[in-house]
């Protein structure tokens, strides 16, 4: 049987993992480790938090193979864009989307990942 | 080529599968069986449906790799959460992300699962 | 290691790409190419763009293993079904999920599509 191998608990629960690896593929789920107030802010902190669980799944971001990004304030989404724009390996694009969704408490964006894991 | 198996018509429309084989993974959908008034019970309905696309498709919950869920009002997710907590198998965490999304009608709560399929 | 494959930038953006092709299957994002008022014109359009997206990955609709769909007007959901129900390959019919979410600027509907290559 191929192997699942599943990273962490979630921050937010101990009932969910924050990463999953199967058939050299990792889906990770990120929000933002602090909660300041804007959305670019937040953003910036999930895109490093993203950082840390791909790399500690075996991928990195010049892997990623697509990003599906909520934010509650669709309004909002140029500022998420400008910490995307100022984060995402330009050899490397990912297919993205961005929706407006609502979350839960103060979060303004949470991101689901699926990426290529090495070797 | 490699196949692709299409399981069952959706309960809702007969122009979608129930859930769709390939590669050793299952991709499939569940809303509540019945529409019971509480997010509570319509979610512990959802997850039995889950359950139960999950074994016709050759997997079960022990191998989910992540689980998508979308709930019209934000506010009830705790409800969700407890539903989630009695039900899912604490040796095999799935990564799960839960957001605010409008549903069709009167369900207050729709699941897409991705499970490997054993063998 | 195994290639990602990287086509075509978004049309909304060029630090995204339009579609991803990694391990025999692409994953790609579509909205309509046109802004016409309604959902199920934007529904046809966006279907369109679909289409030519899977062809110039390597792929067709018949080989669609899974659709997410996001509409702003969860009320408006049978104007989509009625522009899905016209295009669907009824003998390859997808697994499907179609929920509220709010979307930028003038857009009624936006989709996220995996879909097996052929060969």
């Amino acid at each position: 049987m191929i192997p699942i191998t599943r990273i962490g608990k979630s921050r937010l629960s101990n009932t969910r993992s924050r990463s999953i690896v199967h058939q050299g593929v990792v889906t990770t789920v990120a929000v933002p480790a602090e909660i300041p107030a804007s959305l670019y802010e937040q953003a910036k902190d999930a895109l490093s938090v993203l950082d840390r669980n791909l790399i500690e799944a075996g991928s990195d971001k010049s892997r990623i193979l697509r990003a599906m990004i909520y934010i509650p304030d669709i309004e909002a989404k140029p500022d998420f864009n400008r910490a995307w724009d100022e984060w995402v390996d330009r050899d490397n694009l990912p297919l993205r989307a961005c929706v407006g969704a609502d979350l839960e408490g103060e979060f303004l964006v949470e991101l689901i990942v699926t990426a290529a894991v090495e070797g």
